[in-house]
């Protein structure tokens, strides 16, 4: 497959593919503050809970950068103010935390360094994070491919590709690993409003790879499986509780609920740190409002009434009972979620 | 209610309010020749199953205006030459063949008239075709009353409202009668891709009318069934099957099957010209499909990949087991429809 090149950690600078401008424009930011990289999160530059963790492992590496030597408890003062102030630029993605809680616990066991030393150290740590989602990403795929045969059509929803992570993706990942090995997975990809992921991502990545992808509007998806088009779902998530309940883009739950009525096995790609053991059900995940400008207005043009109320959640929770299976990088889940993925992690 | 004069006949000329153009621009443009009539509905200039079969009554009278005295035969090989070509303009509204066979029936019927008169009796039956829409709307909007109650909430898809017919709307009548009456109904509006005509119109005909309407994308409807939000979904239809199957904006069955899950009320308002007991079932109703450009570009700006393959459906047909009532001018049908749609045209 074509590699993107969507990010880059090279010289002490983290390089961003401007994923809002795809798929007209290509526009590599750089970024060398932890703020540039709070913002890029924040406002989308990059997205996908597993991107979210690797850029803000590199954002925790940039506010340390202009550091001069200090005692460790000032020094983990610091990095943990960085943390707090991080955390807040996406209020959903629990990988955003695990990166961030990561880069805190590596920090403070660098006591005994100097810090330069901290600097190299957690440096390396950042670039641990990404490596490993690179393999999360590939055994996710190897992982899916025993509940799928060549020449399945694949439904998925908003982008949990390689945009979203840093290689293979998560929901994409089977059909990228299925291509390696001759098979012919077709998609179709929901375009994914209001942020159009699906539109200028997803069909993106994958027709730029030479999967045989096909665009249509979210409203469409419950057509093709009336039509008999579509053979399994496929979505990412943000966070899976411990329940099984899983929280994903907007729409994923409508999904899900066409998938039961027309008999589709409705699956999630899943990486263990996107599974929060410390939250029992879908009830506990706070579900982030963006602004109502996403609806009303499309790159500065009116579609709406100006004043006209709008609610525009950007997630919503598919109840477990929805799900067909949850497979991550360490193995399938299927029902009953509780005892399961209590069993996947011990 | 604000009377939005978003169609007028005055002196031989139909004016028609460019429904593209809106909610940021109100532009006017002025009929005169039958292609013009063509082109305003095969653009969407205007749309809506109602106010087509409407425009066609007004087009059949613009397709006459320059004609001679002549045969009657010569006449009606004219007249029917020109309901062919206007029928191409939209392929699925039954509205558009039923006005055009009307008109030519009428135009039949005037074998004994100079062609001055013809002229000015099918100027009559285009405006009646006109007075007996708003009749129609107004009779649907007080047959639905009794299925709801003051304070409920409305989640409504594409644009059955007064801009798609000639005033009240067939599925927001019972919402402007409500108003009328003193109750206060809420509604929640679907954006509806790819055209978002709910966006563009839904929500700026409520909202301009002091209806308290909340704007959502396509994909956010299930959410708002989920959290309990949502009474009942009242949807228009562009035809309607003997069996009770119903055709409307792509969308639509999804939006059923959601109400289904959620143990919501789905309810189909349908003027009796909707009905097509012809049509067997929604196998037989053909889908119109649309340029891909509507998905892949907005107002000109690339939004997917320039060739990225491409499906767009503009309506689908929602199987009669989701529909909990087909509420009509003459009055609401219930299951088993076969028997009962047969009942109520009787």
């Amino acid at each position: 497959m074509e590699d993107f090149k969507h990010i880059e950690w090279k010289d002490g600078v983290f390089y961003v593919l401007n994923q809002i401008k795809l798929p007209a424009v290509t526009e590599y930011n750089p970024k060398t503050t932890i703020e540039e990289v709070f913002y890029a999160i924040k406002d989308m530059e990059l997205r996908g809970a597993p991107l979210i963790g690797v850029a803000a492992g590199y954002g925790m590496v940039l506010g340390i950068q202009n550091l001069e030597e200090m005692s460790h408890e000032e020094f983990m003062e610091i990095v943990r103010k960085n943390g707090e102030y991080l955390a807040t630029s996406r209020p959903t993605a629990v990988n955003l935390f695990w990166a961030i809680d990561r880069m805190v616990a590596k920090a403070d066991s660098l006591k005994d360094f100097q810090v330069p030393e901290k600097k190299k150290l957690l440096e390396q740590e950042a670039i641990a994070i990404h490596a490993e989602d690179i393999e999360i990403n590939r055994h996710i795929g190897e992982n899916f491919l025993p509940l799928l045969k060549d020449g399945m059509t694949i439904l998925t929803h908003c982008n949990a590709g390689v945009l979203a992570t840093t290689k293979y993706g998560t929901a994409t990942s089977p059909i990228y690993l299925a291509k390696e090995r001759g098979w012919n997975l077709k998609v179709y990809a929901d375009e994914t409003r209001p942020y159009l992921q699906g539109a200028r991502l997803t069909s993106y990545e994958l027709h730029t790879s030479g999967i045989d992808v096909t665009l249509i509007c979210d409203n469409m998806a419950g057509v093709v499986m009336s039509q008999g088009k579509i053979d399994a779902v496929i979505t990412g998530t943000d966070r899976v509780a411990a329940n099984g309940d899983v929280a994903n883009k907007i729409g994923t739950m409508s999904v899900a609920i066409l998938a039961k009525y027309f008999g589709i096995p409705m699956y999630i790609a899943a990486p263990t740190p996107t599974i929060d053991m410390n939250c029992p059900s879908g009830k506990d995940i706070p579900i982030e409002e963006r602004d109502r400008r996403e609806i009303t207005h499309w790159y500065g043009r009116q579609i709406a009434p100006e004043d006209v109320k709008v609610y525009n959640p950007a997630f919503d929770v598919t109840p477990h009972e929805l799900i067909t299976a949850i497979v991550t990088e360490k193995g399938v889940v299927t029902p009953p979620f509780t005892d399961n993925l209590k069993k996947l992690l011990a």
